[in-house]
């Protein structure tokens, strides 16, 4: 199967504002096909660099799909600079023309002079209709490789890729079946995991395996390409076999799901309804359960017990308590989240404790609470790193305690 | 002033899910030098095409930003390829080793071996300390070229950038003064701000205008560079006299401080303390007040009422107001911010009460209550967007309520 590079094409593209993301939806639409995208690059519009891109994908790549510079302004220099490239001459079509025109005059505007530019087509090249715009794309075959140039506003190039440029590389392509498994981690660091599964992973070339941490979690995608759908599938089930057990219960979700969307339906298959107790974290980890639409079918409500007056007044922590272990103990996070679980009337309750720096001693220290409808426990947790990734984690092992207790 | 591009390493970025956006950091920080970046590339994790990459860079540009792929595992290879494309040996460094292994028990870890991996530089590279995570970032000079290789994650490639890179560009490079104007404002949207202050910046073409919409908020930055100081400094000053009053007090910042920082500032500065009340964020307000290092100093806590029954239960709202009024009303979130202001005894206490959706009637209405020592009010907006976007713009238009009310 070939492989595909993507060249957006514009000096905007180069700001610290914008950013190429039509990549995203082509790379999507390719992988259907089993094509995988082995080079992104974004170029401005500059005649010599793009001629330099164009020659350079040429050289290597099969397929090469170009955004954007396909515009009737002076600075829109696609056509030229492949070609050039290419070593073809450029052609002026008076249908394509006409067509402009056409289009002008149903919106009540006249075509003006530069418009003409965009009747230019490569020599050779068959002309990709552009059902939301003005500016026609090209497909260009010359030798094995295929060039697309599409235009740069999203809605333009979307729709010409489905209509015009997926038939076309439906029919160049080998009928191909790609089946994926994804797996959800948390509780554990990314080497760590890695250092686990990479035996295995490492054994199947012919599968694609990708291992991100997001956010404290880890999420793990394999994929399988075959000719064959059973096939594919089969490969997937024999690595997974091999995979699952040693990661073991920190898999959390198979399909895609967030944390607190696994632990929310957890909740609700039970009927129990959850409530927070927050110190550290403020109401980062509120947010997060409620960012799941209809979380109020489980989630009541809780406290933001950001002093150590407010643990005391509004979860009843005893004072004695807070001076004999500090507001960041054990004995401190079990009494929030019962405060919570009491004062809410909820069956769960999770809390969260702990230094969140980025000054003073004990940095990433936090305790997180958990009350059940069977009693309390707490657990220790000590992360690197600074306020933000120590706020966003703590969520993560709360959640995942929570999780652990509902699936025992 | 030699040219910049920048090179994204990772597998993941070719994925239709995941997008180099460390690339627009470094943009606009190497613009700030005066540095254009003409190019960006996204490889995966392979090391033939890697070395091509890094080759073609090498070949054409004088400054080459590397990210990503300094990980310990397998699939980390920007170490060896940038060796092996410049033709240089890799030295392992028993220092960094160590600090590595350090670093590991400062958080009761062990370091495993294939972290050892990261102890490896490029013979005659400048060691670039990390302080956010164990990959060292490494810095080369060939010939009149400069290679940078730093971690993917954005928190330890930003710290790093500005520590360990920006001091040795500096040095570097010509000497350029760059004066800028950062605006911040809360309350409008993007094009109508545009639509005002267009005519003024238009008129200053040697003037960098960017005008950036940030969850609900706009960021303006104008930026003057010069050889001379007084001169850059003269026409910011010229530009700013002119928009300022144009956008009056809807202008929250000029020095970069986020809503939630300046809030914070004015509550300190009054020895006041802050409460709040959330259904419909259930804690992001929270969460991003305490965002701010010392936060303590002026936030007690609050309440997050999920449910009608717990807004009564926990903040006291009359049931009879809540079935007369509906929860989301301008009475309920007036006597949401009571309650939080007596329950905790702040002087000052914020509510949030709406519909964030996905479905039914009236999705985007949300009222924001506010009660301060002298009286309580609401503020009606009604919202587009979705879920995300409801919740979040919810939390700029309270503390920006706040806000004016303490600068009154």
């Amino acid at each position: 199967m070939p492989d595909a590079e993507i060249i957006a094409i514009g000096s905007e593209l180069l700001t610290p504002q914008k950013i190429d993301t039509n990549s995203l939806y082509l790379t999507d639409q390719l992988n259907a096909l089993g094509v995988e995208v082995v080079r992104k690059t974004v170029v401005g519009d500059e005649r010599e660099r793009l001629m330099d891109t164009i020659l350079g994908a040429v050289a290597r790549s099969q397929i090469i799909v170009l955004t954007g510079g396909l515009g009737p302004t002076e600075d829109d220099l696609t056509r030229d600079a492949v070609a050039s490239a290419l070593g073809r001459a450029m052609v002026f079509r008076q249908d394509i023309c006409d067509q402009i025109e056409e289009r002008f005059r149903r919106f009540q505007r006249k075509m003006v002079e530069i418009n003409r530019r965009q009747a230019y087509i490569v020599d050779g090249a068959e002309v990709l209709t552009n059902d939301r715009g003005t500016a026609p794309g090209q497909w260009i075959e010359q030798n094995s490789t295929v060039l697309m140039l599409l235009p740069g506003p999203p809605n333009e190039l979307k729709s010409m890729f489905e209509k015009e440029c997926l038939p076309r590389l439906q029919r160049l392509l080998p009928p191909q079946v790609i089946h994926t498994l994804m797996l959800r981690v948390v509780g554990m660091p990314e080497s760590d995991l890695d250092q686990l599964i990479a035996p295995v992973y490492l054994r199947y070339p012919n599968l694609a395996t990708t291992i991100l941490a997001v956010s404290g979690e880890i999420h793990i995608h394999l994929r399988a390409r075959s000719a064959d759908a059973a096939q594919a599938e089969a490969l997937i089930a024999e690595v997974a076999a091999q995979i699952e057990p040693l990661i073991g219960d920190r898999i959390y979700s198979r399909n895609g799901d967030s944390l607190e969307k696994v632990v929310g339906d957890l909740l609700r298959a039970r009927h129990a309804h959850l409530s927070v107790a927050e110190s550290a974290t403020a109401g980062l980890l509120g947010g997060r359960i409620t960012a799941v639409p209809n979380s109020s079918d489980y989630f009541l409500g809780g406290f933001l017990a950001y002093s150590d007056r407010m643990k005391t007044k509004l979860l009843g922590v005893p004072p004695e308590m807070l001076i004999e272990h500090t507001a960041v103990s054990e004995p401190v996070a079990k009494a929030m989240a019962e405060g919570a679980k009491e004062r809410t009337g909820s069956d769960y309750a999770l809390s969260i404790t702990g230094y969140a720096g980025p000054e003073g001693e004990n940095v990433g220290l936090v305790f997180i609470g958990l009350a059940t409808p069977h009693g309390s426990e707490a657990r220790r947790v000590q992360f690197p790193g600074d306020r933000e990734r120590v706020r966003a984690f703590s969520t993560n092992i709360a959640l995942d305690l929570l999780r652990r207790n509902l699936s025992a």
